[in-house]
């Protein structure tokens, strides 16, 4: 735990300067805006302990695959994102000084992200080592309405100062911090400085992906503009201006940065420098204040639509706001080739690679939380990489288009090399088809698997029919050497959780093609043809696994057991750990870890959460007791599930204790390694703990929308939005429970499992009703 | 498979030069002495594809361990031998040309290893780009007499040249082929050349092992010698001469390459220069003939102590004996420090690093085919790294003196990082304690016991008694998380062999200290004292475990189960699978191999093998006839292994099928990979094989020696010697069996469960009976 930013419902604010906590403060304050990304760095001069990196979307670099024992199977190269050129950098010159944070005297300090406008500014007095006092004011946008822009503007007012004072805009690679064995990253096209516009052409060495910055200034001196006497600055690496004024004290000068980033892999982008330099110009064109009015527009939408409200905890109100607004900055769901990685735009942490992550915790968020469809090209990322899949399982000695999609992922090949997660964690293959699957329950179409989806399900369902295998000894199908999502076991057999979620989707499959043949049948046949699809044979055998799929579980607990062998196991909660220990990932040998029963993330109940339709609440209520207590949440995908199913059980404290935990764990940085970046996908969770834990919301086996709220004792209230087909339902949770559908259409919706009839408009109130799960 | 060498039964010979078998070819003919090692390549120029790499013994260089993703436990340092300066180099020129034998028309060309006096040699005609041609003869010693020399004549006749003719011998470290990614391994601190001796003083950059080489000759013409003209060589990296005589048809020059290596880690080395340049003074004093006389002395001794004679079968004949030359060149067992690395001086596979492949095939073989104690400083080897066991069992969480030792050594620190093998591969543990206990079995004495050896068992069993767990479902304790010597199952629980190596260990070791309890109380005082040994407690914990020790077995197959869950995959024998699917581990994914029933080596069998007396013929009969179906041999420790125990339930020609597999397995090149290197380590399992195998020597349970012999429908004959205690055993087993015993004092012995009293010098006939144990 490391608390030390202020709480504030719509700011996160941190006063004063610690270097020691300036790589965590960086990694909170960073900003983005789904096309490109950059942590909290300092701007200016800061020669100390820093991690300091910007990245562009979709822009990745190949590397050869480095493992101590090659295995068959591994891919020979993985690919990840690099840290790009340095778009934001602007020095800070007296005559024969330079403003460095580390060596400067940093007298008051205060840098604020304000949410409800999308502005991150920075306040702070300086003093040099020659006695000369400033105020230096900074605010930095990356553009929410205008994805190709950053601007930055940056004020200075000599407090004793009298003489020249010269701020230098620059665009730099000259830091290649990437760490690659085999040298930097970046080539340089072009590095050049004209008139008006700055511009550096970069490309990565080995894949040509392009991206081109452009930059354009202007510069006041007490508020009236000046651009005499620029100088340009053109190195290797680097280009930009140097502009400069003689001030004297009380004297402001205010530069305002127009960054342009252009990438070869936007659209329609053919003359690159050209339309980075037209794109700066446009920007300063448009100038500060209307960039900054179209971009906090965005994020006012974005509140309208998607803000949660709690009264009466400051803290969990602020940290929700945090996980939506950094979920936002880096990723908006306009480009199918784009995806959220665990750490977004806020470090190199997993490589900027996608994770299952985003199915599991992004999805079912983009779902409910906007009436946008989002999720579809987050559904069209995995199906555009569908060659792929089927490439990896065929490397595995898989036939007959089946596809295991990979672990780790940027082009769509396997960017992992540990045989137990790439080649033993297939159980991220369902969660594709469950997310599919979601996607069609929640908008109501077909649409999306009647085009793209029913291949992906084919291919992967595939993929199970060959990789179960049928034990005589057992007369079931079994399902050996896996990893479950508990990554602490490994090579296990009849992971329950992989086990049922092969089943499932096998299942669903079946189901979505008899529904398909209702309504779709050409369609179907072409799907059929086109992959080869031997429909009695394959959908026979798929049936035949479901039906003697093995699951196990134990009759004495009454619990699934997690696999086979893990009963074996010395069973003992958490709390038999000493707090020395914890957590076990990084105070234990891997060996210890794997023999112990401690599980890192949910497993039988992941499960259970996903498949929530499919089991009582008594077994769920024995599973959770019996695994709950053994699980040390080493993921941050673990929490919010817990807090979602502890609000079902009625176990408000653990719930809320849960909840907190997902919707701080960066601010408050409950693992120790918020400097290295954030968790961004799982911060969708905090809020699906929200709306699917203490609301409940879920859909009946009618596929309507069904509400129970429970309100955590620690709220006065609490109010969100769900968006399901043309409806949108905005729910208050306090003393009262009341329900108001949004929307042009009436739409049936249970309360407690009431059934009601909502018109347009209308708000339906009931009394809250406390114990009612707690039992 | 491989095959183009001559079958003769005490060389090996090569005619005819192909370049392709280039590679395998310098496996085969690789030199060594124990002290320094050679693969055979040419001395001379080749510029084509080859394998050049020269070892010395015992040292070694660090490296940082390179993994994909770190697991806590891993070593930080990982430790190989790198490939030494060349010694060997000797170039020849004509007046304009120097010789390339990649380049060079090769005519006649021959290379012969001479096994029984030890001399490799090589006879070939070159003719030049320009039409002259040579003929060249070489011979080559590595001195098994005198460890620290190698001496190379070189003869050269002119068929139709006449003109200068010039031989360079050299030492040189220009190519450093050791592929560090950091650079370069070899500082070079001197490289001179005196009027009479050229040095090359070597040290490896981080760890300072220093290699001195000195070098003088001898140079003749026609028979005449002359060092008249000699010229210095004084490169950077490289020093030597250039000797010259002019020649014409039918003139021979002849080079005597003498050359010494030393090392730092020899004992009593000071001043290395000069230590090294009188080794080599010294040589040439001695001179060629006595030098050869010398050596040649070695190898009649060792044969007259060690050779196996088989009649009616040249090709296992040869092979027999390549693989006695082979070890013996390896190891000599005259120092603590060193120890058999897989492919010994052959190739750089396994980092010239020390794996169980010692204890579990070397050691048996020194125990018994050799009347002097080298098993001792094999067992000294690891009893001086013990310290570093300890500490690499406290890095995965063990404590109180338990030793894990590595898989894989040079240092006595790990250097392997693959964790299903490093953290899990842990029944290693159990050879080293079986190890001491076959010693003491077979030399009679617990010496080595009381003053080293105890001390590394406590450290074991203590290591185990934390391993285990309890199961509460099973009511027994077991062993979670291995990886078994079947290597192709990874983090299994409770395998068989683990399990039960365990119980025996810890049994033994309680046997052992009840038994130096009667004889030694002093001594075990002081061990328990240093090692702070609670024996009550201890002893009483170590009962335990062997009392309830979970071990897997299958009732109605009435067969040990290799693991927990072994029996639920599909069962399939290797005629299952595909000729162009083998070997299984360079054609499947690692996750096929996995999940398949597949072994690579012996598992249970291996444990029927090592704990022979433990088990009776019905039981090996059953497991054998389950398990070796599924066994692919993709280990070379796995076909003596069921070589022997084939031959003990009278299967001869599957005996003989993995005897010729185990003992050809480099000279057929089975699994197609000699061109890196020879199996040094699983050599001696052939010489097991006739032993253990085919004459089923073994101890009854009163410790008197015992042979059972089966005769091959393959040979007409064999012959082997046994060493037990003071006794040296000669068996010939033909149409009758013949065991004569040699020494000073009488023994008892078991023909056939016969018990015969012997006097020295006497033997004992009987007819041989084929059908006995065919059943």
């Amino acid at each position: 735990m490391n608390k030390y930013l202020q709480i504030d419902e719509w700011n996160v604010v941190e006063e004063g300067f610690e270097p020691e906590r300036q790589r965590m403060s960086e990694s909170i304050f960073s900003l983005g805006n789904g096309s490109m990304g950059q942590r909290g760095n300092f701007v200016e001069g800061y020669d100390s302990d820093s991690y300091h990196a910007s990245f562009v979307a979709g822009v990745h670099t190949t590397e050869r695959t480095r493992v101590a024992w090659w295995k068959n199977g591994f891919s020979r190269f993985t690919s990840r994102i690099p840290i790009a050129a340095d778009w934001s950098l602007i020095k800070l010159r007296l005559v024969d000084e330079e403003l460095d944070l580390a060596h400067w005297i940093i007298g008051r300090f205060t840098r604020q992200l304000n949410m409800q406008d999308g502005i991150y500014s920075r306040q702070m007095e300086v003093t040099s080592p020659k006695g000369h006092t400033l105020t230096i004011q900074v605010e930095h946008i990356i553009n929410m309405a205008h994805p190709k822009l950053c601007h930055i503007k940056y004020s200075v007012t000599s407090v004793n100062y009298s003489g020249r004072l010269s701020l230098l805009p620059l665009l730099s690679a000259e830091e290649d911090a990437s760490d690659q064995p085999e040298g930097k990253v970046w080539n340089i096209l072009r590095s050049e400085c004209g008139r008006e516009c700055a511009d550096l052409w970069t490309q990565t060495r080995r894949e040509d992906n392009q991206v081109c910055y452009a930059m354009t200034y202007q510069f006041f001196k007490n508020h009236t503009e000046s651009s005499h006497g620029a100088i340009r600055i053109e190195k290797e690496r680097q280009s930009g201006y140097s502009l400069g004024a003689d001030v004297k004290p009380g004297d402001r000068i205010t530069l305002i940065k127009y960054v342009a980033v252009v990438t070869s892999l936007q659209p329609r982008v053919i003359h690159i420098v050209e339309e980075a330099q037209q794109e700066a110009l446009r920007a300063k064109q448009i100038g500060w204040d209307q960039l900054l009015a179209d971009h906090s527009g965005v994020w006012h939408k974005l509140w309208q639509q998607t803000d949660v409200r709690i009264e009466g905890d400051p803290a969990a109100q602020q940290a929700i706001r945090y996980n939506i607004y950094q979920l936002y900055q880096t990723y908006r769901g306009d480009n199918p080739r784009l995806n959220i990685a665990p750490k977004g735009f806020t470090g190199e942490r997993y490589g900027g690679n996608t994770y299952w992550n985003t199915e599991l915790c992004c999805v079912p968020f983009f779902l409910l939380a906007t009436p946008n469809d989002i999720t579809r090209n987050l559904l069209l990322y995995r199906y555009n990489q569908l060659p792929q899949a089927i490439e990896n399982a065929r490397r595995l000695g898989f036939t007959g288009g089946a596809a295991l999609f990979p672990q780790v992922t940027n082009s769509g090949s396997e960017c992992h090399s540990e045989w137990e997660i790439t080649f033993e964690e297939i159980h991220r293959n369902n969660i594709m088809v469950y997310a599919i699957a979601q996607h069609a329950l929640m908008t109501g179409s077909l649409d999306y698997i009647r085009d793209y989806g029913l291949e992906l399900m084919i291919a992967v369902c595939r993929f199970w029919s060959q990789r179960v295998s049928y034990s005589n000894q057992r007369h079931q199908y079994v399902i050996l050497g896996v990893t479950g999502p508990n990554g602490y076991e490994n090579n296990v057999d009849n992971n329950w959780y992989t086990n049922f979620s092969c089943q499932c989707c096998l299942r669903t499959t079946l189901l979505i093609i008899n529904q398909l043949q209702k309504h779709y049948d050409a369609e179907l046949t072409r799907v059929f043809t086109k992959v080869n699809f031997d429909y009695a044979t394959e959908t026979a055998h798929w049936q035949e696994i479901i039906d003697h799929l093995y699951l196990p579980y134990d009759a004495e607990r009454g619990v699934f057991v997690q696999n086979d062998g893990y009963l074996d196991k010395e069973l003992k909660p958490t709390s038999a750990l000493r707090p020395e220990e914890r957590p076990i990932n990084q105070h234990w040998s891997w060996d210890r870890i794997l023999r112990s029963c401690y599980i890192k993330q949910s497993d039988v109940l992941l499960g259970l959460y996903l498949y929530d339709s499919l089991f009582n609440l008594e077994t769920l209520r024995r599973n959770f007791e019996f695994y709950e207590p053994m699980t040390v949440h080493e993921s941050s995908l673990s929490p919010y599930i817990h807090s979602i199913l502890a609000a079902r059980l009625g176990k408000l404290d653990k719930a809320y204790g849960h909840f907190i935990h997902s919707c701080r764990l960066d601010l408050d940085d409950y693992n120790n390694e918020a400097d290295q970046g954030l968790h961004i996908t799982s911060m969708p969770g905090s809020w699906l703990a929200i709306v699917q834990g203490f609301g409940y919301f879920h859909l009946t086996d009618y596929h309507i929308p069904s509400f129970s709220p429970v309100l955590p004792p620690q709220w006065r209230s609490y109010q969100f939005q769900v968006y399901f087909r043309h409806a949108t339902f905005v729910v208050k949770v306090g003393p009262e429970v009341a329900v108001t559908l949004q929307g042009d259409l009436p739409q049936e919706v249970m309360i407690y499992d009431q059934r009601y009839h909502l018109q347009p408009g209308e708000t339906i109130q009931c009394p809250i009703k406390p114990s009612e799960r707690q039992s």
